[in-house]
């Protein structure tokens, strides 16, 4: 059965994009400190096309066995733009992608696999056409912070994956904020520290 | 040397206290949840007086050496209320305690070891006082979170003790709300996971 998680970089103040983010300052100030440890990890390195090397640590082992298990992504209109003016041709992808936006758009399939589609009719609708195509693997949450917030509060999110960079945005898009805080109960079901990055994986339940 | 550091509970949101906070709903609503871990271990309930029994694990020996290494304690005049109101005759602190306040009020001293000083002239003298009268031990700042953001940003804080609860709070107070974001160099030291609580320990610079 397909589990669909959330998984996102996350600052130790809790955003997921710093203060004044514009399609010139992607993701805001201090984006690129909160996903320093990814552009270090050779998985993140071979997808995104930025050539040899990186790292193969547990970093690395952690990325990969998140990469392997999505059969479909899910994300918000927002971080496909940003994406769009910033991917390799070959999207880092290699499943379907479902945008949920209102813009109206035939389906814009790119080499290596990766088919966005852009979903007209809400969250409901993005998540039960992933699950038609996701072939049993698991749904992921890309973000932003609202289509993630939306996804948790409805009581569709299984699992959080939570990187946490040592680093503070102060401001911006925190990523819980209006989380209906009673209705869900957590479990850490993982913790792996390092001196870049600290995962934290909770199995999440709706009350 | 004495080493500052900041150690506090905080939920998966950021938040150290729950909405809706008063002397009666002590922490706010969702307090209790996010300091669950803490009253199941023995050392902590041996210093609270809750008698016999809880864990000695892996989250039980955490604490015992968070405790050991202090030896002087600093509080603001909100949780020296909350505590004053619930805490054994022998407070739990068997150190110095700074509660910076603009009331005057001659030392408190409590049975086993625990004197409350009442310090009306700001941060960086009860910090001054504390260094005095530590022993070479470490000098805990123990919240809440208006004076943790004071030391924070002063450039005070060596070392940051997170212990996030699996909960979310959804409001009252977020631990780093106003941090000066780009004044920190973070590294964690340390992570400690298990069910009910994930310890990050992160060494601080400020730049």
């Amino acid at each position: 059965m397909s589990k669909v998680f959330l998984s996102m970089s996350i600052s130790l103040d809790g955003c997921v994009e710093g203060p004044n983010a514009t399609l010139q300052n992607m993701g805001g100030d201090g984006w690129s400190d909160l996903h320093a440890w990814v552009f270090q990890q050779r998985t993140f390195r071979q997808r995104l096309k930025f050539g040899e090397g990186g790292e193969t640590g547990a970093n690395d082992r952690f990325l990969a066995e998140i990469f392997d298990r999505i059969g479909a992504n899910i994300m918000g209109k927002r971080m496909f733009e940003l994406g769009e003016a910033s991917w390799p041709e070959e999207a880092p992808f290699h499943t379907p992608v479902f945008v949920v936006t209102h813009e109206a758009r035939a389906p814009w399939v790119r080499p290596g696999g990766t088919t966005f589609y852009f979903v007209n009719d809400g969250i409901e609708d993005a998540l039960r056409r992933a699950r038609e195509v996701c072939g049993g693997k698991d749904i992921r949450i890309c973000g932003g912070a609202n289509l993630a917030l939306q996804y948790l509060n409805a009581g569709h999110v299984e699992e959080l994956v939570l990187s946490v960079a040592p680093t503070f945005l102060g401001g911006g898009k925190r990523l819980f904020e209006g989380i209906d805080r009673s209705a869900f109960a957590l479990e850490s079901i993982e913790t792996l520290g390092s001196p870049q990055v600290t995962h934290l994986r909770y199995a999440v339940k709706k009350r």
